[in-house]
Parts: structure tokens; sequence; C-alpha cells
């Protein structure tokens, strides 16, 4: 297992933690400001979300690489079944390939969206979901860009996922099978996951990415209430080796969605605490 | 599979359905009403919260089977572990066991309480909570009650449970390994499991209750928001069927948290609603 104790050079932010992912949240800063920011306290990588790149992607890329770290990967396509699923998916998949290939990022993350309408349970819409995955996995893998399929927390059923653990996100890739899809573990979805080692090393590889951040004892919202590192009752020292053991080397991607805790600190502040938790708790 | 769609032979109500696990909810009917209303559409069951009962146990369960029926459950037990259980938590697991005696019912519900303070994850947690369930399991079987561990949807993980899939419930029973354990199969936590089948088949005859509400598409509360069957997005025949396949016989009990909906309505209407999704859809 690495020894993080004095090493950032594998970690990532995911801007969300600054409240990217929605309108109306987080300190408002410009893609150049969570860049230089971001360098300047030592991190790796960034993943961005779609809605902060707009047409200047590599515009970006270069930008985060110009200041010493790479691109870690995009957030996200847009729901591919499921009743909030656009008409528009397979457009909208594709240009999110594009933006992730213009980004030089080579990691895709892909949240599914829920269960089919007219069907009942997941695995249904499982299969409805590989063949639209099969549908744009030849452009990625031309693209540079592989599709991480994360698996949520169960409370996101229905509306969200049809996948609820890596074994269920490994169950998909199997029936695509394309080099192009691979899975994310992230700890706020996978920390009560007994069999989450076992599916880990199962999945090897095909694991692309590794989110970071914690499950509180007491959850108040169910989308964005997330804790920061060390203030929850993930055992993440557990869950990294299970990761690592399966022969994961990438970055570990800080994604933290805490509307009224951690979206309401100065960035500057919660950046340099992402980096005092990850050396000690990670 | 049984064949419900004119037979209410298993059908039970857990009064949870007209608010009665929390106060100031529902209509306030008393127990004898429930009753009385219960057996008039046709339950064979109820399932009493602790709170109801009070020192009148032999009473009630009396009362229900005059009227016909039986006393399937009580719910439930204390926090055995986690930051909210109580340290009186030995005597009223006691005490909760012989008031399930006193109504007559074999089945005592396990909620466990969540994440042991000082601890991460939930190994050290299930290996705490099959301690203390060895020191109440032999008072249990002395009474003719078995203990049915519910594992919960993982939403529930960190305060109010460390048991999220049949498969960990089994875990701790065979820690345990004493008769007077088994489980509960809780539609509402379980419906997104993909290897809820074969821990059901494992299971065998340790599975002592099936609870029946619905998954909704869009959760709007993550304790008080269950659906009516066929409202959400459970596979609710699938679901029984693997139950059923393990060989269950027992009650189908409906058990539906519903703060701004179904606690609203008149109990009758709720009664009628019932009987009737259930001969259709479950």
């Amino acid at each position: 297992m690495r020894d993080f104790s004095d090493d950032t050079s594998a970690l990532a932010l995911n801007t969300a933690t600054l409240g990217h992912n929605l309108d109306g949240y987080g300190a408002g800063w410009s893609v150049e400001q969570v860049i230089d920011a971001c360098s300047m306290h030592g991190f790796a990588g960034i993943v961005f979300w779609r809605r902060e790149i707009g047409a200047r992607a590599v515009e970006i890329g270069d930008r985060v690489r110009a200041a010493g770290m790479d691109v870690t990967g995009l957030c996200r396509t847009p729901f591919l079944v499921g009743t909030e699923a656009p008409e528009t998916w397979h457009d909208e998949t594709l240009a999110s390939i594009d933006i992730a290939a213009g980004l030089g990022t080579s990691v895709l993350t892909v949240v599914t969206g829920g269960t089919e309408p007219g069907t009942k349970g997941i695995l249904e819409t499982q299969k409805r979901l590989a063949d639209r995955l099969a549908r744009v996995t030849d452009h990625a893998r031309k693209c540079g860009v592989r599709l991480a399929l994360e698996p949520l927390n169960p409370m996101f059923g229905g509306n969200r996922t049809c996948l609820m653990t890596v074994r269920d996100a490994l169950n998909v890739c199997e029936m695509v099978d394309h080099d192009a899809l691979g899975v994310a573990v992230d700890v706020y979805h996978c920390w009560w996951d007994s069999a989450l080692h076992e599916a880990c090393a199962e999945a090897g590889p095909r694991i692309l990415g590794y989110h970071l951040c914690d499950w509180l004892e007491n959850t108040s919202d169910m989308l964005l209430d997330r804790g920061m590192m060390g203030d929850g009752v993930a055992d993440l020292k557990a869950i990294r080796r299970g990761v690592e053991a399966a022969g994961y080397t990438g970055h570990c991607e800080v994604e933290i969605f805490s509307r009224d805790r951690w979206w309401k600190e100065n960035p500057d502040a919660v950046l340099a605490t992402i980096v005092d938790r990850y050396k000690r708790l990670c």
C-alpha cells in the first residue's frame, strides 16, 4: 500500500468538493483559480464537471498540465437509462467523450440513471444500460477515453442508478465486454459493502478511479451531506488497501458534496484540510 | 410460489404503516381499533411496536387471537451496538423478549444500531453485535422467541445498522451459531441487492420474516417516505419468489413508514388499499 504520509503525488481534487457540480454553491472560483490553488497546495490532478468546461477543453487541459498536474477525469455522461435519461443521451455521451479527450484525460465517469420506465428492479435496466454503452464504447476507445461505471449507494436506486455495488458494475462490464469500460470505486457509495474487497480483486485493472470522502455517522441529506475524510465511519485505509491490492496505482480523487459545511468554507481552507487529512488518514 | 390473488391468509399489518412507531403520527387508533379493523379487512396477523404494548402483552395477544389472527411479530429490541445503543441494552432486550413471549409471538425484530464508537466500517461492530446477541439468545430460546436480524438499506449505515444485506445478517448468525437467531427480509432494505436470491437460499429456515412495501423512484426522506406496494420500483414478485424458494411460508408483513402520504390517510382506507395491492401485485 502506498505511503501518503508525506506524499501528495496521487492526490486529486474533484471540483464538486468546492460546489462546482451544481449552480449557486461554493465560492464561485473560476477554473483558473482552482488550477492555481490546487497546484499551490500540492495536488497532482483535478477532476472537472462538464458544466465548467464549455468549449474550453483543450485550453483548460493544457493549463492544468502547465501547472504541473494532470486532468484526472471528467464528470460525467448524461444518465443513460431511467426516467431522467435525456432523449439525446447518445449524442451527449459522444460529446462528453470528446470533451474528456480535449481535456487530455483518459477517464469519463458514468452515473447510469435509475430504473427504466415500465420495468421493476435493476436487472432489466442493467441490460438496457449494457446495450447503450455498447453504442459508445468504440468512440471512447478511438478517443483514448475509458468509461468508469460508478456504482452508487443503494439509496440512489430508483432515480439515479442501476448499479449499487462494484459487483453490479462488473456485471455490466462483462455484458458489454469492451476494453473502454471499467469501474470507479467511491468510498461514499461502497464503504458499507462487505463484498467490496472481493469485487475489487475481480475488477483488477478495470478499476479506473478511486474517490475519497467519508460517510458521516448521522447523514442529514441524501445527496449533499458527504463528510471530509476522518469525520465519518468509513474505514478509509482498509478500502484503499483493497483497491490497491487489486493493482490500482492511480489518483485518489477527493469528492465531497457538502452544501452546509465544506461548500461554505473558503476553498483555500478546504484544500488545506484535504491535504492534511489525506496524509494522516487516507 | 403462493397465490395471493384471492387469499389474505398470509397478510399481516405492521402498525408502523399507521404511524404507530413514532409519536404524533397517524390517526391515533387504539390497539383495539387496529385489531378490529385488521380482522374486518381479512388480515391474518399484526406486528406491534413495543411502545403500543406497555404491560398489556398477554391481554393484547389474547385479543388478537380472539379476533382470529396471530401476533406475527414484535418491533423491536433496543439498538445493541453503536453510539445510540442504551447502556441498558441487555435488560431492555431481555424485557423485549418477555413482551414478545407475552404477546404469544415467536419473532422479535432486531435493528442493530450503527458503527461502534472508536471503530470504523462495520466488521468490528458486527463482532461486538455477535457477542451481545450471544448474551440474550438462551433467554430467547427459553421464551420460545426468535430474534430476526433485519438488514437495513446501506443508507442507514453509521447510526442505525451494521447489517446492510441478508448476507451480512447471516454472517452474524454464523458467528453466534444459535437456533434463536434468524433474519428478516424487508423489500425496502433489500430490493436493490443483486445477491439477494443467493443469500435467501443460504438463509433457508433462518428467514423469520418478510416485510412488504415499495421503494419509490424519487424517495424524498431517508426514513419516512416508503411506498405502498406497486407505487415504486421494487420487483415484488421476484423478491417473494426468492424468499419462498428458500422455504419461507410465513406471513408477509406490510410495513410502510410514510409521514406525508399514508400516515395522513384514514386507516380504513390504508388497510383496504393494502389488501387490494397485496392480492394484485405482491
